[in-house]
């Protein structure tokens, strides 16, 4: 592919790959060769000047790699920083036919060509026409007539092109770039050609192509008929030719033994990446005061007659406030994230969110962006910080998961430097990106050993709304955990939320996290933080029982292991049900990597407890941490939890029961159950 | 919605959702009232005849019910059967504008609509374009001109109509059915309107769009400006319209008041709905000889002067011989697949079979259809049985994943009487479709007591092809299972799948069936069956080992519990080891529901083996069956299992390493750890 797109040289593609050929050299499970991507440059024949050239790792997903690959690209112009016109890396994209008419993140992708969070600029398509889907016939494969007819959304031109003609084919690809380049705009290649043998070893296309492949079958390659034509036309000599050819094979079978030599190496299980990043033991995530005091001033120190929403301004105020050491406002859960950010940003971090309506947030707690009531006119309060601070780029996205995820997930691939997040609606509806989060930001790094910092965060938490707006399934990003592969969390402070965001952005393991975020608990009075939790102290993956925390702990006969939300209520049952006493209850803020080191401190203070853990989640016995922690735990705590009971809702095929009220009885009855003998 | 657009009462609406508003009455776990669908008669206000009325259950997830609604529409006119263009059932999709333009299954299912698999004959899209998608701005939902111009596609022709003039949308929405009547082809209405309020509760508009909500307050409703212009025109009167006004009021009041009555009871836990349907005791699968052979034969009598491709006409030739009773040959997985069929096409029913390159099979193993290999004619071996047989309807599908399982569950959903099956090209690629599984096929009972007899077929197996051609994530179909929501088989025998797939389409229970097929297993040359398995026997969920059937169970100090192929390598490695009198190898055929009531008679044979017991499976440990048989099985066995082992390969982030050799090893490893001491 690349190989004769970019005309870089066969062997350096091959050298590039030696590494992953060799099992032995392997730096994790690995991944087939023609998945792993590549850099290098690309020197022209004539003329001067060379091109950086990088191709896209990419799964076996079909057009999975689309939007990512505008990520990177978006992310590297910016590195750049050429402008707002800037667009100098152009993005190239190679399609089968079949793919480009069938897969929906196609039309996602292209959907995202000019908006502000998005464009790159223009991206080339170039669709390898081949005029089957492995054995689909074309009149199977889509309801258009041109396979490139998606296209036409945007508006974007069509160049249909024979692909027996290479000089056309040259000159239709130069025509696209400098089409690109004058407008900005995607421009799609549609290379009519055919597929000489079967898809694949055991396919034989006469079987289901009989007619087309008699045609193909009696047709003369490219080469020859270019070759006979250059010669013909006096371009070329017949003995060059044949030298060229020559020099060509040899090439390649130089590779090919190279490769044979590397692939003779023993074979041994793939290794583990798990321990090729470590966290480093000691990191500094706290703030002085002054960060806190210069976040909260942007603020209030609004342009001259901003005109604040009535709505906002008390919300503005109070994170004024509550900056103060000796303040009587708290920190919410929307300021310590506002506070996270801007932190880093004053320290030159730049950091990206986007999500659907994630400039205000979706449950109005975030207003990263403050809107003049009367002319609309826009405020950032993070993009007042300092002079030379990082830039701030929150984007309400498009309605999209699968692009929009693949988009940011790319961007952090591409730049290592940034902070970037995606946060979803409601996290239930991340699993529209479910090929995103399988197939690169679970596994990129075993794969590819390509490393992202990407954060995703997903409101999670059962609260009668209903089965698709209850669950961002815990459990099923628990089951990718593998290898050190993602970092998830559910914090139930917002103080532990600062530290962790700042301890992802500045610890140097480049892993994704998934948080799991809160809906209600935003407006918990109780989940609050104190102006000294950002100032001091640092990100906890446990966080014991802070009414044990002067001791009384030998009278405790049962602990409650517990994450997120009903933290909360539990304390309030327990509370009410006069076990103060008797009863601790602590949180596993997160729940992979597991931190055993630090439960087992925490379980050793409650000597008398040992008979009487159990975990308390909401969700139902097939959901949430239970799977993981159920299976995992007592193992890994080596007999530290004999007998770990699970305190939840019944299995359940969907997250949730659709009504409110039955929601209330559930909630009751197993929090009721976790305070019971 | 509907009430409006169709003119049905909406007092009936409300009725018809009663028994999901009162938890008491409620099935299941259920859902929020706004996604339940209703069935209803429409009756013309002027002229005669009614008309049927569905409105389709649909989740949060905006636009995922598109492809389900078209499958339903399919299977409707398929069984009212008015011939070629006897699309008599008329879908009507409702959009929201940054959905429409935002969702890449809106091209998927776009792409579907002139296939010959999947063509309904036109759909009508109504966007209901409020010009902002909850607080994001059209400029950020979008980089068209049109929110509607992804239907350029397939050149649909869009009708944009101002949301304010009743009358124009009437005419309009005359026209689009109309034209669709006409020419069978998606036509698209963009209603341009505005929202009057926030999204939600919480949401205040003019936080976000504040000069926009400017303009909106002071506009006057449409009730309000079209009611005077029919008074100002005479068309009715002011008591006519005062009237219409109040009579509509105390409707809604009227349903208002029952609602509040309902909502009254009191609410209990969510109930489960796995026994409201159990698998008949006994089900007879095997079938006459006589089908066997009548199958057999039609796989060998072709139309005079058929040319049968030569790599095709051997494998006819041996179906046909194995049929015989005392046949040299056997029976494979594709084969049993086609007896399957075929068997059940003989009873009547209808048999619809879509995925990428099914007709003859990802592996060259189905060949469901015949080529000529002059004229491309088409044979199918299976529509050629009896003269009043079933309909055999094999595709090849579009290369989509979402729409095409989509498409599938609704077909299966609408059309209770066939057997609809979907099969991935690899399993691996489901996750793109995972928003179905999760939405519809794993909780559409549970929600909204939609039951569907959907199947899906997923290659799985690790073969050393990589990562993403190995696995159909068993785990995460297990993680979804609750309440009976799937049958998740991975049956290790040609005749087994051919009695699963029969128990499936005959026993009544309504429920998808997920079935992990095989790949190199296909070509297994043990693992066949003989014809009298089919002509006996039946489906069974656990296959105790062959090699102690006549007895010596007493020697058995360890019994290997797996599921699928690695069946067979154990025990040829059993074999090569030397351990065939003390180790015995049981399949686990079905992993949901668990059948522990024949595991257990299995076990109970092998009493000197209940101290090892070991599970083992190719998939990483965090991948396949283990993390729900770690988890429950025990549990479930009620202390029959006292300590279950786990054999696999080690937690992984990625399904399986990317070079063949190091899976070989790999694979080599885990197969010496099951037979060591
Ligand atoms: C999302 C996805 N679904 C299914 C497949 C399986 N698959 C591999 S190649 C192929 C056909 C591809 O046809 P086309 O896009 O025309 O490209 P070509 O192979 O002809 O270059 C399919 C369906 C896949 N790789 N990705
Ligand atoms: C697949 C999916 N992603 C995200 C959401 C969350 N969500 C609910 S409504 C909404 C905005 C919808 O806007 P639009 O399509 O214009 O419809 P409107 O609500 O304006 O009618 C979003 C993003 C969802 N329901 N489904």
């Amino acid at each position: 592919g690349l190989a004769n797109f970019v005309g870089k040289p066969v062997s350096q593609f091959f050298r590039e790959f030696e590494g992953n050929l060799d099992p032995s050299t392997a730096h994790g499970s690995g991944d087939v060769k023609y998945h792993l991507g590549a850099e290098g440059k690309f020197f022209r024949m004539f003329g001067d000047g060379e091109t950086t050239v990088s191709l896209t790792s990419n799964p076996s997903h079909l057009e999975a790699v689309d939007p990512v690959m505008q990520g990177i690209a978006r992310a590297k112009q910016e590195m750049l920083d050429k402008g707002p016109d800037g667009f100098t890396v152009l993005p190239v994209v190679m399609h089968g036919d079949a793919a480009f008419a069938g897969q929906g993140v196609v039309a996602e992708t292209l959907n995202l060509a000019l908006l502000r969070g998005y464009r790159t600029g223009g991206t080339v398509h170039v669709v390898v026409n081949n005029q089957v889907g492995f054995t689909t016939a074309p009149e199977h494969t889509r309801s258009t007539h041109y396979c490139t007819d998606v296209a036409k959304m945007i508006d974007a031109p069509v160049f249909h092109v024979n692909g027996d003609d290479p000089e056309a084919c040259v000159w239709v690809a130069r025509l696209a770039v400098e089409f690109r380049e004058r407008w900005h705009s995607d421009v799609v290649i549609d290379m009519i050609c055919y597929r000489r043998r079967g898809h694949n070893e055991g396919d034989d296309p006469s079987m289901t192509q009989p007619e087309m492949y008699d045609v193909i079958d009696a047709k003369r390659s490219v080469r020859k008929t270019y070759t006979e034509s250059l010669i013909g036309r006096g371009d070329i000599s017949l003995e060059e030719a044949e030298h060229a050819l020559r020099d060509y094979g040899s090439q390649l079978e130089h590779v090919f033994n190279e490769v044979r030599e590397l692939e003779k190496a023993d074979p041994a299980p793939s290794p583990s990446v798990e321990y090729e990043q470590a966290v480093p033991n000691s990191l500094q995530t706290a703030v002085p005061l002054e960060v806190i005091q210069r976040i909260a001033r942007a603020h209030v120190d609004l342009p001259e007659g901003f005109a604040v929403h009535p709505r906002v301004k008390p919300v503005l105020e109070r994170r004024s406030k509550a900056a103060a050491a000796d303040s009587e406002e708290n920190i919410d859960w929307a300021y310590a994230e506002l506070l996270a950010w801007g932190s880093l940003l004053i320290d030159g971090k730049l950091v990206r969110l986007s999500g659907q309506d994630s400039r205000r947030g979706t449950f109005v707690q975030r207003h990263s962006v403050v809107i003049d009531r009367h002319t609309g006119a826009e405020y950032y309060p993070l993009r007042n910080l300092t002079a030379d601070q990082g830039k701030f780029m929150p984007y309400d996205s498009a309605l999209s998961e699968f692009a929009a995820v693949g988009f940011e997930y790319g961007y952090s691939v591409a730049n290592t430097d940034a902070l970037v997040l995606w946060e979803a609606q409601f996290g239930d509806f991340v699993n529209g990106a479910q090929s995103i989060v399988d197939e690169f930001i679970s596994s990129g790094e075993a794969k590819w050993g390509q490393t992202s910092y990407v954060v995703l965060l997903l409101p999670h938490g059962h609260e009668g709304q209903g089965p698709d707006h209850t669950s961002g399934r815990i459990e099923r990003f628990l089951t990718l955990c593998a290898e050190g592969s993602m970092t998830v969390a559910v914090p139930s402070s917002p103080a532990n939320y600062f530290h962790l965001l700042r301890r992802h952005a500045t610890d140097g393991v480049r892993r994704p996290l998934i948080v799991f975020t809160p809906k209600s608990m935003l407006r918990n009075k109780a989940a609050v933080s104190r102006v000294e939790d950002f100032t001091s102290g640092g990100y906890r993956p446990i966080l014991d029982d802070p009414a044990f925390a002067e001791g009384g702990t030998d009278g405790v006969t049962r602990v409650l292991l517990c994450a997120g939300k009903i933290y909360y209520e539990l304390v309030a049952a327990r509370e009410k049900a006069g076990r103060t006493h008797d009863t601790a209850i602590v949180r596993m803020e997160q729940l992979y990597p597991l931190a055993t080191e630090e439960l087992a401190a925490v379980l050793d203070r409650y000597p008398n407890a040992g008979q009487d853990v159990r975990w308390v989640q909401e969700e139902p016995a097939n959901q949430g941490a239970w799977p993981f922690l159920g299976l995992w735990l007592p193992e890994r705590m080596n007999g530290r939890l004999p007998s770990l009971k699970r305190v939840s809702r019944r299995r359940m095929a969907a997250p949730a029961a659709g009504v409110a009220k039955v929601h209330e009885v559930e909630q009751k009855a197993l929090i009721a159950e976790a305070l019971s003998d």
